[in-house]
C-alpha cells in the first residue's frame, strides 16, 4: 500500500478557487482518503469491524457511534486568502496547523474586502450577532461608498508611512480587519467537519460560510463516503434534549406537546 | 490540603496593571502555586524525589530535566485588554482558553492604540521584522498626525454605518487592528513560560513584550520558586548547537573559535 | 472578584471517594463555577447576553447554542487511582493535564483489580466491544480462581526481580493490566463533559464508569447550572440523523416511519 | 506543485522494521517534505526569506529562531507494535493522532516483550529512573526464567478465560505491560522532532529509543534538511543556564568556573 489517491481530488489539487472579492482557497495536498479510515479502523477494532464487510457500512458505523480517531488519520493542507475577520473567527479553531503572511515582514497588499451590496443588511434584531433585513438602495450605496472612503485613506495613509521609511509592523496596525490576509492550514478531518459543522451553521458570518462551504465540496472529493456519513449523521441531522425527547415520545404516542414557551418554539424550529 | 493560597498573588487579585494606552492585563484567578508542583511532582516520581528534601531543588530538577508535566498543573486566568494586532499574535499560543469580546454581539469602543511618540523607529536593516533606528522629530510628528487622522476617520464612519442600522458584524470589518478588544485568557504554567520565552525575547513586537513583562511579574507572584528556576534555567540561559558546543570545548582548551562567518557571528552574540 | 467559591464543593474537597476495589477519586482543587462561566460570557457577548437576565437562562443558551469556550473557564483537579486498563482508556483524552507515578522511579504497591463475582460477564454476542450475559455460578468461581493465581504469581516474581536488584524498569514490564496506578488530571469543564459523555455512555467499559458517575457528581457540587444544562441538553439529550429528523416530522404528521432494517431499530431505540 | 514526494522516503514506504523481540514501525504514509516547510515559510515571511536564496539556509534560520510552525506542515503516519509499557510513554504525547488495537474488540496475540539477556541490569543507583551495572550471568538467567514463567502462566490464564466464554475486555485484565500492542500514529514534523528529542535521550528507557532511533532515519529520507538543521541545532546541542553562560564567559576570559559542588558537576556533564 502506497499514499491513498482520491483520483477526484487529484483533478482539483493545487486549483484556486474564487471567494468574495479577492479571496480563494486552494487544496495544497491531502494524507489519506476513505481507504485510510477503513485500514486505520481495522487495526484499532480488528476482528471489530469483520461485520461490516463494505466500506460505506464500516465509515458510517463509526460516525454514529463517536469513533472518531479513524478520521483524524486524514489530514488536508488549504491555502487560503480571507479578510482579517474571517481569519479571526477561522483561528479559534486550534487544533490546526498555521502559517500566515506576516505584516511585520512583508508589505501587505492592497486588497481590502467590500461586500456585495446585496449583502448589506440592517442589524438583525432577532439574532443579535447577525443580518437582518436587507438594507434599502439608499442606505447601501451610502454604506460603499463610505466602505470605498475608509479603504482609499487606509490604503494610501499605509504607504505614505512606509514611504517615510517607518518600521511595517507600526505601518501595518491602522490596517482594516477587511484587510486581506492568507495562510497555509492543516487540519484533520475529525477537526475539519467539526469545523465545518460550526462554520456551516447559519449562525455562522456569510463570508466564512463562503469559504466552508467550498471546502466540503473539497472533502468530499477526497473522501466521498466520509462526507456522505458526515451529512448525514451529523451537518443534516439535529440534536434533541432530554426533554424534547421525553416531547417526540408523548407526540408520537399521540399526546399533547409538554413543551411551552421558548422551549417549545425552539423544539418545533428543529421539526421545520 | 485546601486550595493552594500564595499570599503575594492575593494582594493583586483581580487588580487591573494598565499597558500601552488603554490596555490593561490583570489576574482574575490562580488554581495551585509552588506546591502544588511539588505535591505533583512526588505523586509522579515517588521515592524518586526523596533526595530533593527542598522545594526549590526539586522544583529546579524538574525544570533543569524537562519534566514539565508537573508545570501543567498550575494555571492562570488572566483578563486582557490589548490592540487586535497584539491578539492576533498572542492567540498563535494554541495551548489556552479565551473569552474574547464579538464585534458581532457588540459594539466596540473608540480605543485604539497609538504608539508613543519615540517608538516610532524606522523599519530596521538588519532584522526584516522588527524596528531600527529612532525616527527624526519631523517623522514622527507627521506619523502621529496620519494615525489620528486614520483614527478619526474610521470611528466617525463606523457609527455612521451603526447610526443608519447597519448590522454590526459589517460596520466593524473595517475597523483597524489598533482597535482594542478584550479576553479572559487561561493558561497552564508550562505552557505560560514558553509563551514568555517567545514574548519576552527582543525579536518579539515591543507591544506584546509589554504585556509579557507583566505577567511574568504576576506569576512570580504565584509561583516564585518555578519562576526563579525559569528564569535561570531557561529565560537567561541560552542554547548552543552541536557545533558550538564543540567549539566551547575548543575555545576552553585554548584554541582557536573553529567557527567562521555568519556562524560565527551567531555564536559570538550569544557569549556577549 | 476574588477566586470564585462554590460552598458544596468546598466540603469534600480532598475527600477520597473510594471506586472499585482499592480506587479512589478525590477533587483536588477548582478553579472557577456557575459564577466564572457566566462572567466569561459576558465579556465575549457583551449587549448579547443581556437579555439573559438570569444566569442559568444564560448557561442553558451557550450549552444549546455550542458557545463552549466559556465552559472551558472552569477547571478541575483530581486525583484518581485506578487499574492501568482503565487509565489507558482514560489518557485517550489529549486535552488534560497529567502526573502518573512511574514505574521506573518507584516500587509498585501489590494492588491489582479484581471485577465482583457479578460483574464477570460472558462476552456479549451482539456488542463485539462489552459484556453480555452474566456467567454462571460455576464460571465465576473459576475466574476468580485464575485471577486469584494470576496476582499472586505476578506479585511473587516483581519482588523476586526487585531483590534480585534488578532496574524497576525491567522488573515491572510483566504487571498486569489490572495494576493500581494513580494520577493527578486536570481539566477544563467543557471537555470534561465531553469525557463524561463518553464515559457515562453504556458502551464505556464499566470500570471507568464508575469513576465518571462520581465525577459527574463532583462537577455538580461545582457547577450546579451548568450540569443541569448538560443533563438537559447532553446527557439525556440524542442526536438524531437527517433521514430520522425526516422519519420523526413524517411521523408526527400521521404518517408510517419511512426507514428500514437495521436503520429502523436504531431509530426506535432512540425513541424507546 | 502536487503532492511533495521524497524519493528516498518512497523506497520504504510500508516496509516493516522490526524493533526488540516483537515489534515493528514502518512509515505508512508522509505528507510533505523540506519543499514544504520551505513552501510555507514563503508564504509567512514572504519578503523575508528572500534573503535565504537556498533551502537549507532557509530552514537552518527556521530552527534556530524557533519558527517551528512551518514544520508542522509536515506530517507522518507511522504503523507501529510495541510493548503495552512503550506505548504508555508513547501516548504522552498528546498532539499526535492515535488509533490502537483494542483489547475490548480483539483477541490480543501472545507475544510479550522479553528483554536480551544482556539488558537484564541492576537498577542504576545514581539515576533512580534507569538501569545502572549490567547484571552477572547467574541473574539473568534466573530473571529470563521468571519472565518466561509469567508469559507462560498469564498466556495459559488469558486462554482459558476466554474458552469458558468470558468477555474479552475482563479477560484482558491480567494481561501483562509487556504484550505487544500496535497503532497507526500521525504526527507532524515540529512535534515529532520533540519526541524524538526526549525519547533519544539517554534517560529516555532503552526500549523507546530502539523506536526512536529508527524514527530518526524515517524522518531524515522524508526531510534531509531539516533533518541536518535538527541534529547540530537541538539533538545534538545544548542549553545551558544563567549562570552556566556567565562560568562559560569567565572561563573564556582566562577566570576560574566561578560555580561549584552539583551545579559544576552538572555543567562540566555537558562540555565533557
Amino acid at each position: 500500500m502506497a499514499h491513498c489517491i482520491a483520483e477526484e481530488a487529484e483533478k482539483i489539487l493545487d486549483k484556486a478557487y474564487p471567494v468574495l472579492d479577492y479571496g480563494f482557497i486552494r487544496l495544497v495536498d491531502y494524507c489519506g482518503s476513505d481507504d485510510r479510515i477503513v485500514q486505520s479502523a481495522r487495526v484499532s477494532y480488528g476482528a471489530g469491524t469483520k461485520t461490516y464487510r463494505q466500506d460505506q457500512g464500516l465509515i458510517n458505523y463509526l460516525m454514529r457511534n463517536n469513533h472518531t480517531s479513524p478520521f483524524e488519520q486524514v489530514s488536508f493542507t488549504f491555502h487560503v486568502k480571507m479578510p482579517i475577520f474571517v481569519a479571526r473567527q477561522w483561528i479559534r479553531h486550534r487544533t490546526a496547523r498555521v502559517n500566515e503572511i506576516s505584516g511585520r515582514y512583508s508589505v501587505m497588499s492592497d486588497e481590502y474586502y467590500t461586500p456585495d451590496k446585496d449583502q448589506l443588511n440592517f442589524q438583525s434584531v432577532s439574532n443579535r450577532q447577525g443580518r437582518g433585513e436587507v438594507a434599502d438602495n439608499e442606505t447601501q450605496k451610502k454604506v460603499l461608498k463610505i466602505i470605498e472612503e475608509d479603504h482609499k485613506i487606509i490604503s494610501e495613509n499605509y504607504h505614505k508611512m512606509l514611504d517615510m521609511g517607518l518600521a511595517r509592523e507600526i505601518a501595518r496596525i491602522d490596517l482594516p480587519l477587511s484587510q486581506y490576509t492568507e495562510w497555509y492550514w492543516q487540519i484533520d478531518l475529525h477537526n475539519l467537519f467539526h469545523f465545518l459543522s460550526l462554520r456551516l451553521d447559519n449562525h455562522a458570518q456569510l463570508e466564512i460560510r463562503e469559504y466552508a462551504k467550498i471546502m466540503l465540496e473539497m472533502v468530499r472529493k477526497v473522501c466521498p463516503m466520509a462526507t456522505k456519513a458526515y451529512e448525514d449523521l451529523r451537518l443534516g441531522g439535529k440534536s434533541f434534549s432530554a426533554s424534547e425527547v421525553n416531547a417526540l415520545k408523548k407526540m408520537l404516542n399521540g399526546e399533547e406537546c409538554p413543551l411551552t414557551g421558548r422551549s417549545k418554539e425552539i423544539f418545533e424550529e428543529k421539526l421545520s
